[in-house]
């Protein structure tokens, strides 16, 4: 039976860490405090936001929340964005994304000070994973691929990783996390031939594909550390289910993650953990 | 016997292409401008140096040179590069690199602003290449690899090209600019295991490990395109030679560049491409 790599205790040891370190920010004076801006009312970013208000309340990071109508001029937004950036009491930005067609989505990555872009979506957070240098945040759920490796204390060096997905994202920050890990990183997407080949031959196989319960049997060998990134719905089973079918990987590979309970149960500690890191470089 | 993939016939290509549009630029009265960044008289600089002023003399690009005694304050290099970004009659930015130890390298790197960085080393340029968006230019050498791909008509998408080095003037833009060309890309380094394994598996393989002479008959298979970045010396042969241990290779994988006269030969034609591009972008 595969080790199940549950994002759980991973979280918790990211929060205790958290706390760990608000007690220096205590001594400062310091509330650190996330700037969090949602345009509508979209199911996804009210589930997402609610998660981050639980995880957020038990370290004791500040939230200030930002909710536009879905009409709102984008200039609103942009201002606002603007003002928390030279704010010295807001440590972290996050805005949900996608935005509604009308706003300039790109110009919103770039109106985010690098300091302040705690879910790593500016260019200048995201040349320094490229470069390994110490510019900004990763995206948050790309770390979270990595906290998970490190919690289990899954080798990464010297070893092969396939990530199959290449969005800026996911697919290809986490490969340059994996590879300044030292691992040999193989990026897979919709144009690799013999995907299934390059995929099975890997140590360390990260799913982010958004094709929810396609990466079946073929995929995977039996040594095999198997990170599903993906989330979506599944209409037969009626329940959330990610890249991999599960029920197919789980016997048989070395460990995965499962879905929900895996991946996405880290990206929220691991935004707190950015908040609290941007509020101790202040 | 293997095609050998010379770089002359690329680099003349390109030298056409940007005579072309030498006419755009005279039509308004614009000479395309590089300043040129020299510390000391190291003989790679000047052998550099010299082929770039034959090469841009050829298209009719003007050169500014800065030459500073190699114990310059550092400060006055600085402000020269200070002083090329704001003058308008300056298109292109080139600092030879490495430079002596008492100059902050990371901080030369951050001055040129991004659209005169014509050799793709500062932050936002490397982000621009990761992020497969128009921030700045590619480093000249890994974009003389690309150019070889496409002067020869070797496919790219779909195909597994595997990139022995992740350096980021090498390894890492040209595995972007790989996989921004839909191949499937493999970053391979020091600690990978079974790297002949890897590396023979491909069907592009670019060599950027900087070890002379090191890449032999277990790196290849018959069907592969060898692109060799690396230049070093050979004492005993008192030669020039990459990476590839060449007459191992030119007898049997499908085509492979030599050196000298390979990628070298087509960087500094790449170097006038980028001066151009900047120049029209004004």
């Amino acid at each position: 039976m595969s080790e199940i790599l549950k994002g759980k205790p991973v979280a918790e040891a990211i929060k205790e860490r958290c706390i760990a370190k608000m007690k220096d920010l205590a001594d400062r004076s310091i509330t650190p405090t996330l700037a969090l801006f949602r345009v509508g009312e979209k199911q996804d970013d009210l589930s997402y936001e609610k998660g981050i208000g639980k995880c957020f309340d038990e370290i004791g990071i500040a939230i200030r929340r930002y909710v536009f109508d879905i009409d709102t001029d984008p200039e609103e937004l942009y201002r606002a964005i603007k003002d928390a950036n030279d704010d010295e009491n807001i440590h972290g930005i996050l805005v949900f994304r996608p935005l509604p067609k009308h706003f300039d989505e790109e110009k919103v990555k770039a109106l985010i000070s690098p300091q302040k872009d705690v879910d790593g979506c500016n260019d200048l957070s995201l040349a320094g994973i490229f470069m390994n240098k110490d510019l900004g945040f990763a995206p948050c759920t790309a770390q979270a691929v990595m906290e998970i490796l490190h919690h289990y204390r899954i080798e990464t060096s010297g070893k092969k990783a396939v990530v199959l997905g290449r969005s800026l994202v996911i697919g290809k920050p986490v490969s340059m996390l994996l590879l300044n890990e030292d691992a040999t990183v193989t990026v897979c997407h919709s144009r690799t031939k013999e995907i299934e080949t390059a995929a099975s031959g890997a140590d360390i196989l990260v799913c982010a594909t958004g094709k929810t319960n396609s990466i079946g049997p073929s995929y995977f060998n039996e040594h095999q550390t198997v990170i599903d990134v993906g989330i979506g719905f599944d209409p037969i089973r009626n329940k959330l289910c990610g890249d991999v079918i599960f029920e197919e990987a789980a016997g048989f590979v070395q460990a995965i993650t499962p879905v929900p309970g895996g991946v996405g149960s880290v990206t929220t500690a691991v935004l707190a953990s950015h908040v609290i890191e941007a509020a101790l470089k202040r």
